[in-house]
């Protein structure tokens, strides 16, 4: 790009032109390089065998960068993680943005190295990609579109898959991202360290998978958090969900802003956090195995599966009194990814 | 939904939880119905072999209904066109949405029934999704992202494959949905019957794959238009391409309308409008073809391929004077699709 439109995203950027190709070739194409995605086509060529698993994701998160990550690094884990929750070894994907006109490019170029940088981690790759660029006050800042696609190495792993007398086992400590975006839109200025959990699961799911451990259901707590993976659970495979509220993992920055806010931490939303629903026999390898290959040294059993109240989830309070807890209600924060 | 907030998008429909379920249920999994979709499941299952083609586009089309269309069918053709036009049979596709608070149902519902008329004139159909919505302001109305897989049926065609002697062959009149979106925009209270070519091309790909015909290479003139299609290929074949001005198809609409606002038929955007580049011999059958499956009455032999020149693209006008025809420079029409 020239000197003079160098530093924001101008509407040129999206016209199909020059300036385009040169956004493309000098930013995306950089930052990303691999030799499926430079065939200048219109689609890219793959080779696929046997089930694959196709997902998609748009990211919307505000603000753009929060603690623990920023939404390219969102955008590669979230879509990842979806194929990985299929027991799918995400291969490829596509990425789409929406950019505001007078983006700065620097945070462009930023938000492009943190993609890579997550890339690089599940060891997939983008092989296909579209730019649009659209009016000031059409957008805002910035909205990311992943897809993608992965061999299923794991069969049979399905919502509607629950046994009555499984475990329910929570990879680590909930409610950090809902937290952090929190924080970073009130501009919190708690002494805090909190960060999202942001992050991509499939080096551990690969882990689980290779040590053939038996898995009903797998899903990873975002929009609605622990409370709506539960819920859906529940009611696919039509059975009940106990789960303990003293042994569900929660940071303690997270329970003082849920305090603070009203919230709860089980209806917070997360982006590297997930829920298993395994044999009893299986649980404490999972444990095991997630304390050594995930972020996930808080991973717990927090509940079973029973025959009863189907379709409901009940969660015991301390002092032993129960009660639903039901699928989230309302707006609890808008753009949280 | 309740009757309370039946009539607009609200925050809460982005949620993740109860009111986002019914949204989904209600107006997504009704019009696009099928055994896939329903899964409930993070990504969808497919069953894949061979060579696969892989695509994603965003659609930010202002305003979202134009004559010809309206960004559901967009979003759809679009995609669908970018597989056939390599050679692959559109398979599934997923879809997401990115709604602005406060949109109407009514209006979401008609998009969303255009999406569905386009993908049964394709025989392809959407597997997965995902519904984000944005506080007002942060976004205009709706944006939609389309990717899809397909598989090759003809290997081969490659904006490298260009031949020396090769017809370059045009499958109807330029610059339509570019004119289309200029009308709407100006409220161009024009008599004018100008609609957007908008459209699903696979049905004509499927009968010039069927009809054995050579295909070096084959693009949708979208963003950019006709000389920005033609451009890349010389670049990308290192080969000259000549075209005749007076044999490229434009409408006497689009070619009023271009001289009112200054603009090159040439340069604007198609999205059912595709160019092909194929040894002569299969010339006449091509256009023969296209004007029995396509809306192609118009198709035209429009030039050919050359060692001169190299890189480049020379029209020469009907007083036979020659110039090089540029890829588009600046801004032309933003949100053109």
């Amino acid at each position: 790009m020239s000197e003079n439109n160098s530093k924001t995203v101008q509407l040129s950027h999206g016209g199909g032109g020059k300036e385009m190709s040169d956004l493309i070739q000098q930013i995306f194409f950089k930052a990303f390089k691999n030799p499926i995605l430079h065939n200048e086509e219109d689609a890219a060529l793959l080779h696929l065998s046997g089930e694959t698993a196709f997902t998609t994701d748009s990211f919307t998160v505000a603000p753009l960068f929060f603690a623990g990550g920023d939404i390219g690094k969102l955008a590669i884990a979230g879509t990842v993680n979806d194929l990985a929750m299929m027991g799918a070894e995400p291969q490829y994907l596509s990425c789409s943005f929406i950019i505001e006109e007078g983006f700065e490019i620097s945070a462009l170029k930023q938000i492009v190295a943190s993609m890579a940088t997550e890339l690089h981690k599940s060891g997939t790759r983008i092989v296909c990609g579209d730019t649009k660029v659209v009016p000031k006050g059409c957008a805002d800042g910035l909205f990311i579109n992943t897809s993608g696609v992965g061999r299923i190495l794991r069969k049979g792993i399905s919502v509607k898959n629950i046994q009555v007398g499984d475990a329910i086992i929570v990879s680590r400590d909930i409610g950090r991202h809902g937290a952090a975006i929190l924080m970073a839109r009130e501009s919190l200025a708690l002494e805090s360290t909190l960060t999202s959990d942001c992050a991509n699961l499939w080096p551990v799911i690969e882990q689980l998978i290779a040590a053939n451990i038996e898995i009903h259901a797998m899903r990873d707590a975002t929009r609605g958090g622990l409370a709506a993976v539960l819920n859906e659970w529940a009611a696919a495979s039509n059975v009940g969900i106990d789960v303990q509220e003293d042994d569900i993992p929660i940071s303690d920055e997270v329970k003082g802003l849920c305090e603070l806010y009203g919230f709860e931490a089980h209806d917070l939303a997360n982006e590297g956090t997930f829920i298993l629903a395994i044999p009893q026999a299986f649980a404490l390898g999972v444990i095991e195995i997630m304390a050594r290959y995930g972020q996930s040294e808080h991973a717990a059993i927090i509940g079973s599966v029973t025959a009863e109240h189907q379709g409901k989830v009940v969660i015991t309070t301390p002092w032993g009194s129960r009660r639903y807890l039901d699928l989230p209600q309302g707006e609890l924060l808008p753009r949280i990814c």
